[in-house]
């Protein structure tokens, strides 16, 4: 069977001696309780949940699945007494402001935490997932009373939300929506229309689900300029701050998915139901950006958390399965053939699921930082971090989760037929892991926010955000010949990087197809490279250590061997996406429409 | 609701003006039946019963998979029926040759028609699938009783039959199979043993089920060299031709399975079950390498399948799904957005599908010619084209199922979420694809195939019977300047394959490591190289009818427009490759295989 072991050394490793967390904590106003011991102390009882309630439950999940039930949702066995357990834990109010019955840790240690929960059980952590998102929105846009009757409600874990922006008709183009909302004499709204693909719409862990609502109102624009941000509580709050009455919001049905079975994707139904505007009019969008960052971010660790759980299965079976002899001779004589990890190719496959897993955990420690800052930094520090992260967000989306459904992949081959066989769970994780290119903005609509509105929108300068970090990376390097075979590469893709921008923007210029037909592949060489510059800061940590003899010398050549292979086995996959980049549009434009398919 | 629509304008171009199948079949002893109006006639014949009668049956097997009650299992609702149809049409008797029953028509026919119900319906066509390895192995190695008794009764599709290979401890390395054939008096055998993964080893379709088993003598040697091959039947046949007592094999579950639910993956026990040798003892292995080779062609076809379906049906999505404007203005100003295949994203993932698919068709039908000419030319055309068909059997069936997968998750990521969605059937499609990396070999053993076994083996005799063909005709194109942008760099990349031909070996009598290390990317660059030829080729045609104002000039201009896609957008991949395969070994072997996972 399965199973999940947290990383703990590694999440230290990149913690605590890459991006030196106890002193990105010492700064931070809310970090003064994130103290190393009291970090160390949180993660471990994160992992113990995670290993311990949600890793059991994960097939559990997909067999059964949600059941619909005339309007009713059954989470699969188990599920709800995990989340009671979360609960007692106090794991939804963890980075939560104090004001509103959070322990005002730092968001960076609720992603670790998430880390862990995701990786043991993905389809049961979207359910505090969502919620997440909803308590953000509520937190920065929400009046006093709104958080009061909501949010507080919402950190203790006692209710869930959810975001219910989609509708058949518009997933991507939000311009498109018809979800409309009637103000009330009683400063209400009427909110009537049908959203789909609610993650947790309806289940049956919590009393009450605070449904966040984008709707138009009836004088409203057209187009995105014309939506609004409205709360939709499943049962309305009274006064002594129980329940009441239902509201006239229903689970219409569940959607029968690929995977993510144990999560409930549900069809929404608004029937003249109450709601309240949050946020200014017509700013409905605005607001949700805040969310949908924060959502990229937290679907960027899907995309780690598959190639992580793979990694691992694969692993221990690469260790057990007999089969064949390796190429140089017998390495087991003593058994009927040898371990299938004797096999070049399937060190490939376990190398690459390790440099996406333990590169992509780089890269989203670093991102949360980039989101403390954003938080509670000093106005420059502050807009330094917020470019960065704009920069850094569709890259950790598109890219992490593109290489972790790779890397879900490769776990499922290494079990050859197996692989494909329900009850090793290698299979079940592709089918979780398949979603990730796709909610929250698919891999095409990342690589446009990239290139289009982050890169070539400002002239190349949130891209210079970043690299400039690079450079200095490497200039700072330099008199460390140890780390040349790294920083010599890094620093060459870090200035093609900024010569490839300028060649597409100029493109850009004639003809703005040459964006679009010129994005995914741009993406993906931007993955590469900033991957490259987590994975030679690793390399340095780890020579520092060996260097100073102090720790876990295995674990340090180990990763300064995985940097060797990031470098040598998956870097040169940019040499390709440079050519077709600038390949130019017109072999994808020239072909009529009515062309593509014959007669 | 996906469809399916047989492709035949394409499927013509390739047969009739690309590959000249008349001549082909025209030299053929078997191919004086096989005048173009016949072709024509039996290719419109399985076109109508793949889109009407297997298409509407694909989702209904996915959804409803098979029913295992008892050792009885239940094939999905009209399976059956459709596979009464199928054997009244005649079809499982197209190209078996005439003495036992067959229509003795050429095999490359036989693979057209499989083309189209593969595609209609990947899970039932394995049920007759198996049924050709079956036949084959009989055919080629059974005596003349064996025939009467068996391969009649499968020819006429009354019967089905089965490879039972797989063992629980050995898929890839059948050297360590167990189970037992002890001899009797009678001169039949008594086999014993568990095979797993057995392909349609149990259903309702037939009265009889004919199992093709492998075990060993009690005398044989240990390992591959000491394998027998066993006819087992599911009732042994009576004198009388029909069937009589139950045999001591039986299904003892089926296997839940990530896709291809309508098909049953069963566990075979043979439980002192009586077996009739094929073939000479202990030469087993030997026997199947006829299956297999038919059966990993047949594998890479699955490639193809999904990546045709995958297509037709992201194609239709992508015409009529309105999201968003075109990056140049509105394309279709009067509607509420413009149809997603405007983004140059979409077209690429389309044209990413288009490429493969017909440029895989090109592949297998050339393939297919080869496996004619193996069974029916002069003994030195045979030779060659055996020697080719070497080559190209692990790069067809591992390239075109890589691609294919690839292919099939493009089509499901044109539908965003709903490619999420069940009843779209784009994942049943990724699901379906994601086995035929894994059976029949797994793409890291084709690689071992192609690079050690077949090219370096015989010192780059078997590569240069096909770079051969790719010289000659970049030679003989020399003088048409409108195909230069596909015979330039198509000649420079057949030339490159056989210098990294020559640096992988010479590295290789060093360290044989080095062979694994470079096994999967020589196999994707021999793979790109080869479709590239197939591209040009195709080019070319195109070119030469435009010229001649000959046929539908769009189509033509398309397939032009196709192949610069294929050489400037695909090709490219090439580059990386270039450079991971000349990494080296010591990237992949110097972790210790303690070191791969931390403490």
């Amino acid at each position: 069977m399965p199973e999940y072991k947290a990383p703990l050394q590694d999440i230290h490793f990149v913690l605590d001696d890459v991006l030196a967390f106890d002193q990105h904590y010492s700064r931070l106003p809310c970090g003064q309780d994130a103290t190393p011991d009291m970090v160390s102390a949180i993660i471990e009882e994160g992992a113990r949940f995670a290993e311990r309630v949600l890793s059991p439950l994960n097939q559990v999940g997909d067999r059964e699945g949600c059941q619909f039930d005339n309007g009713e949702v059954r989470t699969p066995t188990g599920f709800r007494e995990a989340y009671q357990q979360y609960v007692e834990g106090g794991w939804p109010s963890l980075s939560h402001a104090a004001e509103w019955g959070g322990q005002g840790l730092p968001d960076s240690l609720g992603m670790v935490i998430n880390e862990l929960s995701s990786t043991a059980n993905w389809s049961w952590s979207m359910y505090p997932g969502l919620s997440h998102g909803a308590m953000n929105t509520l937190e920065e846009h929400g009046t006093d009373e709104q958080k009061h009757t909501y949010l507080t409600r919402l950190v203790s874990g006692e209710w869930t939300g959810t975001m219910c922006l989609t509708e058949p008709h518009c997933g991507t183009d939000l311009g498109l929506l018809r979800t409309k909302a009637e103000p009330r004499e009683d400063g209400s709204y009427a909110i009537s229309g049908t959203k789909i693909f609610i993650s947790a719409g309806e289940h049956d862990m919590v009393d009450n689900i605070v449904h966040i609502v984008l709707a138009r109102l009836p004088d409203a624009p057209a187009g995105t300029k014309g939506i609004s941000l409205f709360i939709v509580p499943k049962y309305m709050p009274t006064a002594d701050n129980t329940i009441g009455e239902r509201n006239a919001v229903s689970c219409g049905s569940i959607e029968h998915k690929m995977g993510i079975h144990g999560n409930a994707t549900c069809v929404m139904n608004f029937d003249n139901a109450t709601g309240y505007l949050i946020g200014p009019p017509n700013k409905g969008l605005n607001c949700m950006f805040t969310f949908m960052n924060t959502a990229r971010l937290g679907t960027a660790l899907q995309g780690l958390a598959h190639a992580e759980w793979g990694l691992q299965n694969s692993l221990t079976y690469a260790r057990e399965r007999l089969q064949m002899r390796a190429l140089n001779g017998a390495a087991a004589p003593d058994k009927a053939a040898d371990p299938i990890i004797v096999h070049p190719e399937v060190r490939k496959m376990l190398l690459t699921q390790k440099a996406f897993s333990e590169g992509g955990r780089a890269l989203i420690y670093y991102c949360s930082m980039l989101v403390d800052q954003v938080k509670y930094a000093g106005a420059d520090e502050k807009a330094a971090a917020d470019t960065q992260l704009a920069l850094l967000t569709p890259i950790a989306k598109a890219f992490l989760t593109e290489t972790g459904l790779e890397c879900a992949n490769h776990a499922l081959q290494i079990y050859g037929g197996h692989g494909y066989i329900s009850e090793w769970g290698m299979e079940q994780n592709v089918r979780d892991c398949r979603i990730s290119t796709l909610y929250e903005g698919t891999t095409q609509i990342q690589a446009l926010d990239l290139l289009g509105r982050k890169v070539l929108m400002t002239q190349g300068e949130t891209l210079k955000s970043f690299t400039k970090v690079i450079h200095k990376f490497c200039q700072a390097a330099e008199e460390e010949p140890k780390l040349r075979a790294f920083t010599g590469p890094l620093a060459k893709l870090n200035r093609e990087w900024g010569d490839l921008t300028q060649q597409i923007g100029m493109k850009a210029m004639m003809n703005r197809d040459e964006v679009g037909a010129a994005s995914v592949d741009y993406l993906m060489y931007s993955g590469y490279v900033t991957l490259a510059y987590f994975w030679a800061r690793m390399a340095q940590t780890a020579q520092h250590k060996l260097a100073a003899g102090d720790g876990d010398a295995a674990f340090y050549r180990t990763k300064l061997a995985t940097a060797r292979f990031y470098f040598e086995r998956i870097l040169p996959r940019t040499r390709g996406l440079v050519e077709t980049m600038l390949s130019g549009a017109d072999n994808l434009m020239d072909i009529p429409e009515e062309q593509f398919a014959p007669a």
